[in-house]
């Protein structure tokens, strides 16, 4: 198994007939599948009754997939409880914010801190555990899937309060005045007067609703650990997040200690270029969140992609899937998994894509897949690697939540687009980026971004105060240093805490209507927030131009200690962020990864610790790119003497024998 | 009474002082208006408390109409409980799919599952039938209004279930193959634990929720034929369809063969020439529900159009009122009723428009009614007489639902815009067309259309097949034949069953973004949807250009046995459907109803059993229409010797003497 | 404290440790706060449990404030019940219309209705009354906050029927006749079946809708005068009313009546001229409402614009703050008040606009109010002056209340935007406006406008039939009597009761789809609506041109007794409005409040009794005017001797030596 990238898909035989399970194996060799996701959902052909288990079908999948070669993650089927525990457990389905239950029908149809639904989950790994926990075709432990389906119902009430009191050390002032109850009238005198935070008739609570976030990511942690524990053996487990992650909202930071490896689902959200920017988002997040070993790709759509707002797909681009894997495992990923082999014929994803489609194995699709494969079987020697980065951008899950709250001046600036935009312009400048928090070794870093870090806490400015001292280069984006970890304002200016690291001190906030821009000296524009800024010690790299922010600075660098603060008082356009972005670097001394690259072409390397580096290159352009290079292809399985010309659309695999340099 | 159409509209007499009784005969008279529709919604006015009846005001209105010339349709009131039966019964009132109960104080405030319901509307219905039945005034009983009104409550998944065990034999493991259970662990073990598709967690079960709106559309029925059962002697009984039906969505194919005539609301969907297609579309639908039988345009509106999405009325523009009474005429209708007779002064619905409006009779619109009435009373002679199409239209109310459910691809892609459509091409080459069903005699029909027939069970495949080897030229359009009746997908390349028939096997969808399109040769172009389509024996017509499906087949011809299966895998632009749809007509031998007739006039025809035909001829232009041209005109009375001229706007029917030709 | 203006914000020290009360104190000074609004929602830190009171903290701030020689409009804190009071009364929380319940974690989380939530309320403010009615700092009782939460759980429908009982003194018969309960079989047997508005299966009563609002508006100003009756005694008693209301929706003229004198609070909408119209409009509304005394700015933001739809603020231009603040002021305020004097550090409106705002003392925004407060300091002697108006605008709750509900042919049209439109107009004329009910004077007013007077009750149309006969110039807008007092529609053609006075007769509607415009003669064009109309003695001034309505009169002029009723059958473009104000102008012999100025200077006036008088002059042009002038420009101190030079955005009061004339 060691030098092999997992290669494989979900897999559910359940849902067809014998006939096709023999289909499958053939062509699962034929594709080179080596792994499948077995369980997933399969709760109620596991234990068809309450305490009733029938595992004849899961034991003929195991030994039949262990025959032919292909090892199993095998999962809990916890994610969607059968309608006979929703039968015997209403109270047990989950309640909107707005006090209405949700039914069964559907999947994730259960409030995770309900204890009958706790119960059941545990008798079913258990069970699971006992049975299949030393069987040799099992080498991964997948607990449940995408934890974070939200509940407000009383159980959830109980669990929070019980939370609250552990955050709070039992002491009920010491949450009035975290959650500053004194506005609006909110003191509590009791815990059992607090609430999740259900609607209400107005503004909600910021701090009620952050710690409900917290609470919550803590919970569902809770119960992905009790079922980690009851299986924890043989073989690693994990649970796998969902990225990017509108639908669930956790602080993977956290999660990400408690796995015993990451595993990421990911769907791409558009085509062009843009995706590759979005697949090089989750993966570097996935990294991170694995603190820099090798990760694991749970999911992926091997057909399909996402724009906009689930409301359609549209096909992926021919030699897309071929290009976007290579990606994932260029950026540390030591699995190509896809959900899933084969297209269901029914049910609410009858139409989610598949390795094997609707239309069989004589399709694009296919043809796609098993060529997936076969270029994945010639590049085991990469397995186990690693990537460096010597850049960070610092992600928060409290900044994200905070910023979800309709409590902002503008709700159009969001945590997520603020990062997004600057790890876009990281990407342009070619250079990979890790994503790290305050508490990490910033050290290590050469630059941390720090983009729209709206709650800072005391201790997190103290952590960039340090790492600038010692010498770090710091950018900061608007919109940070607002609140403190209780959002509460800092006092006396903004960004609070780095006043003195930055020279500048942001008096008041000019939030700017979307679709409208701000101008900036030199040509350059802002969207969505400026601020009014006044320095204490920072030069100007640039200015705000008329408008009632006229000649006020926008950008600027403040040299502190051995290291330099930068900050962006506005959302810049891309050429004005790629500029800054080049010029932190070369400030910094960062290098792109494959210095003198043409634009449209995407460089990636992996590191062993024996030496080796693997280079990956990927012609994102229309025209064909020529490289000064030598190395071994691994794609093509030639050497590269001096040159390497990459066709539009094409992607190399380099084992490097000695540093690469572009003259 | 015979050879009269029905001309009236909705009376409601019980709302006004005696006064306007007297009013109202003179103005009928005037208008010659010879059919009053009373009795919707007046429940609390005939049984104003339990089981407590008052008929005094009927017995005087019936009496009243009667002496005055006026036939009544006597409906049934029972779309509109009292408040004295939901204050009693609070359960009958209907409930969300979110779980909230609606309240009183609107109409259609019943679920029509709940026994205490379905009881008092029998009460109600068997006392107006006995008091009635054989008033000479009653020419017809109308049952309810617009049935459609959605309920989720206990109730209702008693009913379900109750459906579901009739559906399935009581063979519960069939209804979880059916509804492919084993995905998402939603395995029934007891019928007991089946839900309507009440709110979810996340994506309904498309096979679940389709079974509820076949059981919906049944149980509604099974409500309307209690009452039909209880009234029928004398008079014929029916109830009205809401057309277009995105109120109401029921299988009209069904409730077609329970009513003894067919009846139709239509509301005008827009102005211009669009609002005239529309009408075609309603009345096309209404005449093939009733198997091609005359039917009644039960109500319109006289003044007023609803564009857009109900939320503002625009004022019909003068003159329209005729041409679209007489465009459902030349389609079928034996009546042209109007909801109102009277503006109301009050209620929810004072503003909706009426025969006589709340400034009176001294108005535009009462003059415009009153031509009508005139108009209508010298074309008594083509009461009964039937229209005559020589292609159809499939129309599967199973597909319709399916596509409305959010699993599909793209929720831009629905059932009804492609059918309008199509329809739309259709009307615009001067072709009638009836709607069929798979079940019907297709032979009969020279061209068989079926757009995005989304869900095509075997039997239905089966029977599009012998069509074509008949000699049936069949066009299919994209999205076709994806799912059997189960929702499960057919395997092995769509449009499944008609691989052979078109000579095409789809492997892949590319659905388009809204307000994108994507190139075909020759300029067309293509929305929302295109395929990856492989020939297998087909004829390109035109192929795609650029993009990932350059080069593909986009439309294409297939000879089958005696017949030819055309397919388009796309929604075409205008000309290209313009284009086909008259090559597929060429190939059919189909002709318009007058050919050589210019594009701006329309041209209908009805013939009578005795070999009579009367040609409706509508100028929908802007310039005059000259016709080669010889019969009797029946609006002006006036013989037409040779050739007509028809100004802009204006209508001509003739009485045919021999077959009309253009030279 | 007479002939000052009270100056100052909502404070709240208990929000904040001692050393920031004692910053409090010298800041306030420094700015020339001489007003302080203390205990607005406050509740749970003057009643910490039920019946245990903690008056300590309010017992310092008081004296503090006293001492520094702040007066105080102490606030009950009823508009936020603390969660003991919630958790011991869930039944006293709000409920939606839609039935579901809304949680404390707010503001505003109380039922009105509730008996407890009554009891408490009366509780604790008897309790502040007895503590402080006597303190010397207490200049003025404000009670509770903003008015206006729904609700419409159990205990409102009891009231509801209470106050039907009382409105149609205890007629059933009545009440079912003008709700026009015979539609759709809504009769009511007892008065137990009625149910406030819930959500319901379709369209709404409108009657039963428009009581509703009705009773609301009524409920809560029962809820008011309890709270009211219990503080009265020295000093005069208020509550804030919410401008522009589309939150509150309340009959302000009623609520006027019960206050001592009207406070309002107002959040400017637009940045630029829009806002400064629309700082008119709400100061305007504020004066009628208080029936032409001085009244009171209670809540400003000093730094924020809310654009749009509450979703994001903008920030203030500079020098805004002193502008907006003397308009209201010119428009007879007596007061300069703003939410809130020091910015809160956390809870729902951290980011809420305040006068020390959280980057401290040293901004822009304190330095504005500083400057603010000392200008004002300098005004002190306009005190207690008036302002005179010659035109008025009718404003009408039930208008308004009524084009909220889904009934009308066009959802797009409402009451507001026409009222708005219509007092921009006059605005743009330099002609100030007041507010006026039929039931008052109207004599007195050279003009009434009366804009889209939707709902016309025959006594108000007896009122205005007089006021023109008397010699009135009314200016009817189009939609207007329509209905009357019940929602029951004029007979006859519209508008109702004004037939003879306009000399014209609208027989039915053309609305207009929101984009589209409809032409007029000479260029000019409509909005939204246009209507068939029909002359019986007016003048034709403009006339529909092209469309069904071409050559059809749009706006005419009626001479009808000693006056002229001029009407307007659609919603003009500006310039057309412009024209057609000054042509009425001309005619009723209104000038303009500085005759001859330059269209980007605002000039207003207040008069003293003793016949002294104030002009203010407002440039918001880009460009500096020149004016002839003479008297003593109070800002500056300077005397005006023949000319005054207002810098572009700079502000003059000058205390005027004899009548104003520019030459």
């Amino acid at each position: 198994m060691t030098h092999a990238f997992w290669f494989g898909g979900d897999y559910n035989p359940e849902q067809w007939p014998p006939e096709t399970w023999d289909e499958d194996d053939v062509l699962m060799r034929e594709a080179r599948v080596n792994t499948a996701t077995v369980g997933v959902f399969a709760w109620s052909s596991i234990e068809p009754a309450e305490g009733v288990f029938d595992f004849d079908w899961l034991d003929r999948t195991l030994d039949r997939l262990h025959a032919n070669g292909v090892r199993v993650i095998l999962a809990t089927p916890t994610a969607s409880p059968p309608p006979w525990f929703t039968f015997a457990h209403p109270d047990a389905l989950p309640v909107t914010s707005g006090g209405t239950r949700r039914w069964h029908g559907s999947r994730d149809t259960y409030c995770a801190a309900a204890p009958a639904y706790r119960e059941a989950a545990k008798r079913v790994t258990s069970a699971l555990g006992e049975r299949y926990g030393d069987h040799p075709a099992v080498a991964l432990w997948h607990v449940h899937n995408e934890y974070g389906t939200p509940c407000y119902c009383g159980h959830v009430a109980t669990a929070f309060r019980r939370w609250l009191r552990a955050r709070y050390d039992d002491d009920l002032a010491g949450l009035n005045e975290a959650w500053y109850t004194k506005f609006w009238s909110q003191n509590y005198g009791d815990w059992e007067q607090i609430l999740p935070p259900r609607d209400t008739q107005y503004l909600p609570n910021p701090a009620q609703a952050l710690d409900f976030a917290r609470f919550w990511s803590d919970e569902l942690l809770t119960a992905y650990r009790e079922q980690r524990d009851l299986l924890r053996g043989r073989v690693p487990v994990t649970t796998n997040f969902m990225l990017p992650d509108s639908y669930q909202m956790l602080d993977f930071w956290r999660w990400g200690a408690e796995v015993d490896v990451v595993a990421i689902d990911h769907y791409l959200n558009a085509p062009g270029v843009a995706g590759t920017i979005d697949v090089a988002f989750a993966a570097d997040r996935a990294r991170s969140f694995n603190r820099g070993r090798p990760w694991l790709l749970m999911e992926q759509a091997v057909g399909t992609i996402w724009p906009g707002h689930g409301e359609m797909v549209v096909a992926k681009e021919p030699g897309r899937l071929l290009r976007d894997s290579l990606a994932y495992v260029a950026r540390g990923s030591d699995s190509v998994l896809a959900f899933q082999w084969r297209a269901g014929r029914g049910g609410s994803e009858l139409h989610h894509s598949a390795m094997v489609p609707h239309a069989g194995a004589d399709t694009r699709v296919f043809r796609e897949v098993s060529a997936l494969g076969e270029t994945l079987s010639g590049l085991g020697e990469i397995v186990g690697s690693t990537v460096r980065a010597h850049v960070a951008i610092l992600w928060d899950a409290d900044s994200r939540w905070a910023l979800e709250l309709p409590v902002t001046p503008s709700r159009h600036v969001k945590y997520m687009p603020a990062v997004r935009e600057l790890h876009a312009a990281v990407w342009r400048a070619g250079v990979t980026a890790d994503f790290a928090r305050y508490e990490d070794d910033l050290s290590r870093y050469a630059v941390v971004f720090a983009p729209s870090l709206y709650l800072l806490s005391p201790a997190a400015a103290e952590s960039l105060v340090r790492y600038v001292e010692g010498g770090g280069q710091l950018v900061v984006g608007c919109f940070s240093g607002v609140v403190d970890e209780r959002q509460q304002a800092w006092l006396g200016g903004f960004p609070g805490g780095l006043l003195d690291v930055l020279g500048v001190r942001v008096e008041e906030f000019h939030p700017v209507v979307p679709g409208q821009t701000v101008a900036l000296s030199s040509g350059a524009t802002g969207r969505l927030w400026s601020e009014d800024l006044v320095c204490h010690g920072a030069e100007v790299l640039a200015a705000y131009e008329g408008g009632p922010l006229d000649g006020k600075p926008a950008i600027t660098r403040h040299p502190h200690g051995a290291g330099t603060g930068w900050y962006v008082s506005t959302y810049p356009d891309e050429p004005t962020a790629d500029r800054l972005v080049r010029r932190v670097f070369e400030a910094a001394g960062v290098e792109p990864e494959l210095p003198g690259a043409p634009t449209q072409v995407e460089a990636l390397r992996r590191h062993a610790a024996d030496g080796r580096s693997w280079l990956f290159l990927f012609n994102h352009g229309s025209a064909a790119a020529l490289f000064p290079l030598t190395g071994h292809e691994l794609l093509t399985g030639r050497s590269v003497e001096g040159s390497l010309r990459l066709a539009p659309g094409d992607v190399a695999v380099i084992r490097e024998t000695r540093p690469t340099e572009v003259n």
